[in-house]
């Protein structure tokens, strides 16, 4: 028989990454984001199903997709090489090149909340004149009159959801991560939503159906439930809550009149579908472990993109009782049960509080013996059953991959998720302390053979780990993660900066505490091998922060590789940079583990 | 209303290009080379359509496509960077590395003929030991054992059709572009298809049906006609003419007992159906006006790879009664109506004899009154009404484009077509000439307005009418194009040498009709402005030739603009390297317009 080559690490990384997508109102075309050309694009299908066109050349990240309910044009924002500056842009609905639709300073954010059903107003949010806070604007997209709606007074406030007619509009407030308040404008009346607005709590995902706002929050609770507002009667009443289910996501069948609801039940999501008249609660079983969007077109046929830990992001119909394939998406030349399904394991930490990890281990035919240690970024998110391309490429080369959802993930409750407030540097490194030493009580691994990888808050967790408890690990990969909290602290954009006090704390205030917590305080101690990748355009993580590291090591003698990505931000818009990370990643690792890269 | 930006350059140029095909016996799969991802890789669709997936990383040209009948495996033929040193690779039909089938040296070239139904058996030819006329052997996939089946001898030498049994075998020696004879080996015994196999004649395509071996001749006619040969009978009988058609494709369908035959009338395509049992010949309408690849599956469905002028290339099925469309493509935010229709025109040459040009007249509302003259490559080959993505961007640039089929072009019977031979610089050139008169004579340009831009041969061209005509053009854009007959002759790879002396002629015999026919002979004239374009690996006309016509004339002060491509060959490979010349050639053609680049 013939002996084909073993995959090779791009077939893995080369995996379609799928973003934002739409549906057009009569149903007859999918738009939806894709690097299907190598660098992030929109494209379309014909539906039910066809052959894919590209519609935009741009070649840049494309934060969200509306489509005109006639049809008449395709709003896009998109930022340029990472930066993270989204405009609103206007194109043909058959594509070419996307026009800048509101005049803006290139520091200008520009997000878009709501096409009217008629197409003709566009609700948007903007940077402009209110950088911490945002106004929102009502603009006639063909004649580009506009009219300001709701300005941010005290939190970075963006318009959820508009009604049929226009007359209601509810609208967020941020005050953190993890204190939010909805508010609905009425006609000229204001309307506050939570019956204890004193109290902290996290609102989200307004809809407004009928005199009703459906939303989302955790008053009272550990965990997110649904509940609506009756703007006649103006009161909340509870409607679902779910015992260890954080439900995250909302979405309004106008067709149905239904809300589907996405929760989180620790490292897994679920879906659920609710209709209003009736008020019936189901499940709705998916072929996804992951929901990484829904889209309900105007028939109330779902569309719905996930994955699961062996099976890359797909778009699939449901049409009630099916789950049709629409953008179908896999590993090239590599079958589903050669990737590695997540184990979900759990572990007790320093204080007893229980820690759940996923544990990804590598086949007994490839392994070589070393295991990823990976405290994910965020770090109020989690290490989920999503597809991970590079989690893949590293098993196919051998390594074992371990990501604890340490104090501070989603998906555990809002307590849980707190726990990182304020305390970036104890509860969670300890907690990452304690997987480490788990997976050598299991035999899983010996300091000797494992390896610190993270990016962002995850590339912080493995500076600081690298800096205080340097003997766990082998070696350490830094992406895109901030290593001073005070540069930290004023470097991120400006509607970041009210959460921020809640979120990581207050230089002055919490001058000790910021000390403690920043890796460069144990810059001493930091003498294992070291690699740092870095987007020279990265808005959140400066480049000033990974200099700084890679400076005050070399300068001390540490051996530190540096790889600075000119065109990237926080993330990866070309495949080209992703590949050659993840690449790299490896080439560094096999050389600390062998002494030389394997390739 | 919304005003869309005019359609980009690119969006053009980013029309994507497909390549060949294959379906899989069991018709659950659509394989085809494509530039989706931007550069040329292996692709499939689940049929009756979906959402391709990527099979190959390579990022080359892949020359052939060939499935196993048992779904084992799928092979390939690719080369380097357009090194036309095209190899044999095998791969999983799930895609991923692709590896060298038989080893051999760099410089060796190998095609696939034919695989037999087991998919056991792998018929191939290779230049290695034979880089002249090549061998052609019979190797088990399997197992690697193989068998020299017909080694050439005094022609390049490959096999055309294997009979299902594999006892017959139908080979083709081609003694130059115009002559060349089919012979078949039926176990032991060789026969001379040919009935008169002395004469010029150029037979080609043969199928292997039964005891019949099929074949296009142009023996006794100006035009090629179908023809069999009967293996027990032992003779030739003519089964098909047509008036004013050359017949130059021939498939077979199996499963209905027809064979397909595709005719050049002019500068369109034609599809014919001839059914062996019946003897009943009917024209196939179709969708395209060129047809670029014709695949039968086992069912007898047959898929068509075609375009029009103003519809790039797609992939439709043909189910008897309708046609398909699988893989569709079209100017991306360009609708069709935009783009411009070829007009076919005539006009007599200096001798009398009818030239055939296609004329794409610039809408009034974009024209800028320039006009690009594009003498085809080859030459024995044609312009058609095959989609240019280029002629339309040019066009959307407000450039007209006249494409002359002068003398030695295809499509036009063998007579008009050879008289290029040995006369490459003599009546084709008084042609282009008698051609940009016929367009100041209809008051479509001046000599002020007229900008001579070709590639290969078309560049050839463009360099001697630089030489001999300047006063006709304002500047000139030489792709790929030779300079020097002498060197030219001795370059080109080992497999064309026997066929230049027809082709060309003989640089010691022919001495003086070479200096005169060669563009380097009138540098001293070459005064306007010129862009000239290579591909460094071009195995065809050498880096030396484009080195040699830039290096004389900036010697002698002349302005020119060289673009070397690093890692091209004869042709683009690389979707980024054709945007880059398309976009550099109208920079070049506005500079010398206006006096500066528009963009």
């Amino acid at each position: 028989m013939i002996d084909f080559p073993k995959p090779a690490a791009k077939q893995f990384l080369q995996t379609l990454a799928l973003g934002r997508f739409a549906v057009t109102s009569n149903e007859d075309q999918l738009l939806f984001v894709s690097n299907l050309s190598g660098k992030m694009n929109l494209w379309s299908i014909e539906l039910p199903g066809g052959f894919p066109s590209q519609l935009t050349f741009e070649n840049q990240s494309i934060g969200s997709i509306h489509v005109d309910p006639k049809g008449r044009y395709t709003l896009i924002t998109s930022d340029f090489d990472g930066d993270e500056n989204y405009k609103i842009k206007v194109l043909s609905p058959a594509g070419g090149q996307a026009k800048l639709l509101i005049p803006a300073e290139e520091q200008t954010k520009q997000f878009v909340s709501h096409i009217s059903d008629d197409g003709e107003y566009l609700y948007y949010a903007t940077s402009q004149r209110n950088p911490e806070f945002f106004n929102s604007f009502r603009r006639n997209v063909m004649t580009g009159e506009e009219e300001l709606l709701v300005a941010g007074e005290d939190a970075l406030t963006t318009i959820e959801s508009v009604s049929e007619d226009g007359c209601v509009i509810a609208y967020v407030k941020n005050f953190s991560n993890t204190h939010s308040l909805i508010e609905a404008l009425d006609g000229d009346k204001t309307h506050i939503l939570s019956s204890e607005p004193e109290e902290i709590q996290e609102m989200r995902r307004a809809v407004v159906a009928g005199r009703k706002v459906y939303y989302l929050t955790n008053l009272h609770d550990d965990h997110h439930y649904l509940a609506s507002y009756d703007l006649d009667e103006k009161f909340s009443t509870i409607i679902k809550k779910l015992p260890n289910a954080s439900m995250d996501e909302l979405d309004y069948d106008a067709a149905n009149q239904c809300l589907y609801v996405r929760t989180l039940e620790g490292a897994i999501a679920k879906l659920y579908r609710y209709t209003i008249y009736g008020e019936k609660w189901k499940e709705v079983a998916s072929p996804f472990d992951m929901f990484l969007g829904l889209k309900i077109a105007k028939t109330g046929a779902l569309y719905v993109l996930g994955s699961t830990s062996t099976s890359p992001m797909q778009i699939f119909k449901f049409t009630g009782t099916d789950w049709e394939p629409i953008v179908t998406n896999s590993v090239p030349g590599v079958p589903e049960e050669m990737l590695v399904e997540a184990e979900t394991i759990k572990y007790p930490s320093f204080d007893g509080l229980q820690i759940e990890a996923l544990w990804f281990k590598a086949p007994d035919e490839v392994s070589n013996g070393a295991t990823i240690f990976w405290p994910h970024g965020g770090p109020q998110s989690l290490e989920t059953k999503a597809f991970r391309s590079y989690f893949q490429y590293w098993l196919a080369n051998g390594y074992s991959v371990f990501a604890p959802n340490f104090r501070g993930s989603a998906g555990y409750g809002s307590d849980f998720m707190k726990m990182v407030e304020r305390d970036w540097g104890y509860g969670p490194r300890l907690d990452c302390v304690k997987g480490a030493e788990w997976l050598f009580e299991q035999g899983y691994a010996k300091p000797d053979t494992l390896y610190c990888v993270g990016g962002s808050y995850g590339g912080y967790m493995t500076l600081l780990l690298h800096g205080r408890h340097k003997d766990l690990f082998r070696a350490f990969v830094d992406i895109f993660g901030p290593c001073d909290l005070f540069t930290f602290y004023h470097s991120v954009p400006d509607h970041w900066k009210q959460m921020m006090d809640k979120f990581v704390g207050n230089p002055d205030r919490d001058k000790e505490k910021f000390i403690e917590d920043s890796p460069i305080t144990y810059l001493e101690n930091m003498t294992k091998p070291m690699f740092v990748v870095q987007g020279a355009n990265d808005p959140r993580v400066v480049q000033a922060e990974s200099d700084k590291i890679v400076n005050a090591l070399r300068e001390k003698g540490v051996q530190v590789e540096y790889l600075l990505l000119e065109d990237e931000g926080h993330g990866f818009s070309k495949k080209e940079n992703e590949l050659l990370v993840f690449e790299r990643i490896v080439a560094f690792l096999d050389k600390q583990r062998l002494g030389h890269p394997v390739r």
